[in-house]
């Protein structure tokens, strides 16, 4: 528990906490990195997979099209989506950017930023997903005590389409969900003061 | 931005640290055991008066009952409101009691719990007021291009009152993220190390 300098006498800190510091600093910058690859990439996946879907059913002579702005929770993930990939990919150039000149963020008032903008995408991903997937279980199952009729029997192509781009988005909120914890743990380290003179006291 | 020791010579450190910490370390732990209470009560409230809703219509002869059990996005709704008060209300013995012992959260497995703990709840309950909204939309509004008819119209007292329990859940869904903020800087601080050696570097 001590890889961090804490518990170390005050003496050997510095150099055995840089060292380590130094270590996870670049571990977590590599798993940030990745991280909101994945979300850009992803996200732009899901926005795509519902933002493009449209299924033409002909019922006798009367042609009715599926499409997703017919729900709203469907234009929401298609949103939200979108942003959080927009927002990914100027997190990423930041990233490389700051990988590339080796520098450290130790800047609070920048780390705030980050914390703050991350929290945000991981909800509205997390509550987007959660629309979306109602909707899709009325459509796929329908809602008989309301008399809401089931309509994937009719829009197959159209739903599994839809399905795809939810389990993407899914994906997309895991990933900001586990990237905030990280973009949290990058600013409130910078609270952490000196730990190693009252780590003593090691109790709750 | 120096309250926490950052920026202070080391010779300073210790003291100046260790009051600064005492009385951020009050005012963290007083807001967080006013969230959780917040968030017990609200969470209880926004599960009965969904849980307990019940409309009766007659259609000439025939007897037609909506109650919450019809959506399964509202069944979630309660069920995740009822976790989410049981669960604060444990964390409120706990803060209660680490209060009345003047014990300090240092120890970081039981840090880790608590923020993984808070970190769910708030997905949780995002997710399902997300999902519960979506659906209060539906019956709000219908959706006149999948055929699925306005209920709200005929069921008005049920709608209201489930109105009122989605803005109740609401309000723990936001108490519960500004939680899950304070539990990852009561968690994150823990791994700060000794940053006053490092600070004379501060960039990003």
């Amino acid at each position: 528990m001590s890889y961090l300098g804490v518990g170390v006498s005050p003496g050997n800190v510095p150099v055995y906490h840089s060292t380590n510091l130094k270590v996870i600093d670049r571990r977590v910058r590599v798993a940030e990195l990745v991280l909101r690859c994945v979300i850009c990439g992803l996200g732009v996946i899901a926005a795509a997979l519902v933002g493009t879907d449209t299924q033409v059913k002909e019922i006798f002579t009367i042609q009715k099209k599926a499409k997703f702005t017919d729900m709203k929770a469907l234009v929401f993930l298609v949103i939200a989506n979108g942003i959080v990939a927009a927002y990914s990919l100027v997190q990423v150039l930041r990233c490389v950017v700051s990988m590339v000149r080796g520098n450290v963020l130790f800047s609070k008032p920048i780390a705030w930023i980050i914390f703050s903008g991350d929290q945000v995408m991981a909800y509205v991903s997390v509550a987007a997903v959660g629309a979306a997937a109602q909707s899709a279980v009325f459509a796929k199952l329908g809602q008989s005590e309301l008399q809401w009729m089931k309509i994937c029997n009719m829009y197959d192509k159209f739903c599994n389409q839809v399905g795809e781009g939810i389990a993407s988005a899914l994906l997309v909120s895991l990933s900001t969900v586990v990237l905030s914890c990280i973009s949290a743990f990058n600013l409130f380290r910078l609270y952490g003061g000196n730990k190693s003179k009252s780590s003593s006291a090691t109790r709750w």
